[in-house]
């Protein structure tokens, strides 16, 4: 097999030769369909904070899609040939793909039976490699922690890789969604996306009373303002990572009885419900597509915030 | 009629006499026999930024017990000669006792049929009255909006007038509580209340994996250390308006999943659930009692910190 290698921050991706990865109790091996790209990972190049999360060498990439090819002692509901998303956490060893065991961008790689969701039939490799990730992240927050239900006003701030999939399930789901994001290409994405307003700043949506507000963004201030904004008893939930801190009003939060909570990875049963939607076609985040080759050009396109929407690695056949 | 008048910030309450109050549709008139001073009370004195709560003049004092001596049209449940207490939120007409109509540092008061709950067995006047407020707010942060569950292992953070009834509630709930002050006086009240460890920080019980933390201080401070130590999925309840901002870790918040929300008020049900508490003898806050004439000096001794416990104003029969 072949893959991407990541040894430490600052040191770019290389691809290596290895043997094909054995089959083992309670494991699956697979043939890689598809790998998505994570802005996570230019971070972890870029940081040395995120080394302890690793285990190099390693092969990178956390969104994986692929097919079995070999099934372990004990691995029940799945056959060879099954195609497979990987939810990338809640494995019982604690292993996550492309952190601490090899994942999606090398040409096999290997999961744990309790992170396989079978991918419907209508969804393509990469929207499954997609949805194991941002997808069910996104998913996680607004359904899981933000507790959206048909009818509320729902706010969501910034529109990149998880964003635009918080934006669409929140429309799906029958929310009236006002989208924050200064990017024009952003912004006219969001409007495709069934938003029913979109502006600069969520402080502009401050008459709408917003039920729930999703923070993709994560700045300081866009969380600030948020609990500014949203209505007396209402959520805000916080996904991004841009700031470390924020320095929130807790007079608001009190006498709004405002909850601000975190949100954080996904479940593989939410990951089902992503590959549902993208089976019926209501879920259908932009993708860019790319080939093994190029994994290593996508990197620098993520950092150089060239990318519109998610970049997946889909392999030949 | 006499009553403790406030008419403006940094003007001393001064006792006026003026005609009882008259009955009307809805509302019923109250011989007052315990009327509670709240630390707010001196704030409103202190600091201008009160003054739109109130319509001046009106007799202080928001935490009321009496006796009904008459009742209007359309008051059902209730009879003349019934004590009650007051929860002094969610009137229909929006009146709060003691801010926009007339309070507890009077001999006789008012009140809408929906805020009054019948002052059960074994409550005394000057009990029922701190259960108004300190008591049901108290209760409001730790079992409703905390949502503490026997078995848990919670915080409290500060022991003042509504923390000694939060440390209290959760011992009653079996919940295993944790609470931290610096004030000697207080940490030794909190062992007596059944805390099981009692320390200077919140920060001293980072190895507790606490569940929720009830932050009746809101220094700030209290609220960004209890994020950091709540456990994963943990609850951080916030109450104490110390301080208007707080700089929390947005990194712990997401990573953890915590829920930082905040607690405010009460309803007439969570009052009615402090007064069963208080009837059986599981609750028994500190309280000292003061006579009508005493509400002035009273004041001012919480002015200067000088109060242990509750204070309470008890009407002579």
């Amino acid at each position: 097999m072949k893959g991407w290698e990541f040894t430490g921050t600052h040191i770019p991706l290389k691809i290596v030769e290895k043997p094909d990865p054995q089959v083992k109790p309670g494991y699956v091996v697979l043939k890689t369909k598809a790998g998505g790209l994570c802005h996570s990972d230019v971070s972890a190049l870029e940081h040395e904070s995120w080394m302890p999360s690793f285990n190099v060498p390693v092969i990178m990439g956390h969104e994986v899609c692929g097919e079995i090819v070999a099934k372990g002692e004990g691995v029940e509901g799945f056959e060879i040939g099954d195609v497979v998303a990987v939810c990338p956490l809640h494995a019982k060893d604690g292993t996550t793909p492309g952190y601490t065991r090899d994942g999606g961008y090398g040409t096999m790689t290997t999961a744990p039976v309790e992170q396989l969701v079978k991918v419907p039939e209508g969804v393509t490799y990469a929207q499954a490699a997609a949805a194991t990730d941002a997808g069910a992240t996104a998913y996680h927050a607004v359904v899981t922690v933000g507790e959206v239900k048909t009818g509320m006003k729902v706010g969501i701030i910034g529109v990149g890789g998880l964003g635009q999939i918080g934006v669409r399930v929140a429309v799906v789901k029958g929310c009236e969604v006002y989208v924050a994001t200064r990017k024009p290409e952003a912004q006219e994405l969001a409007k495709e996306l069934g938003a029913k307003e979109v502006k600069s700043s969520i402080l502009d949506f401050a008459d709408k009373n917003l039920d729930v507000i999703i923070d993709f963004a994560g700045s300081g201030k866009t969380t600030e303002d948020a609990i500014s904004v949203v209505a007396p008893h209402g959520r805000v939930v916080l996904v991004g990572m841009a700031c470390d801190f924020a320095n929130v009003n807790t007079m608001s939060i009190i006498m709004k009885e405002v909850t601000l909570v975190g949100s954080q990875g996904s479940f593989p049963s939410e990951l089902g419900d992503v590959m549902a939607m993208m089976a019926t076609g209501e879920l259908a985040p932009i993708l860019n597509t790319i080939s093994f080759e190029q994994i290593g050009e996508g990197i620098d396109l993520l950092t150089e915030g060239k990318v519109k929407g998610r970049l997946v690695c889909v392999y030949e056949d």
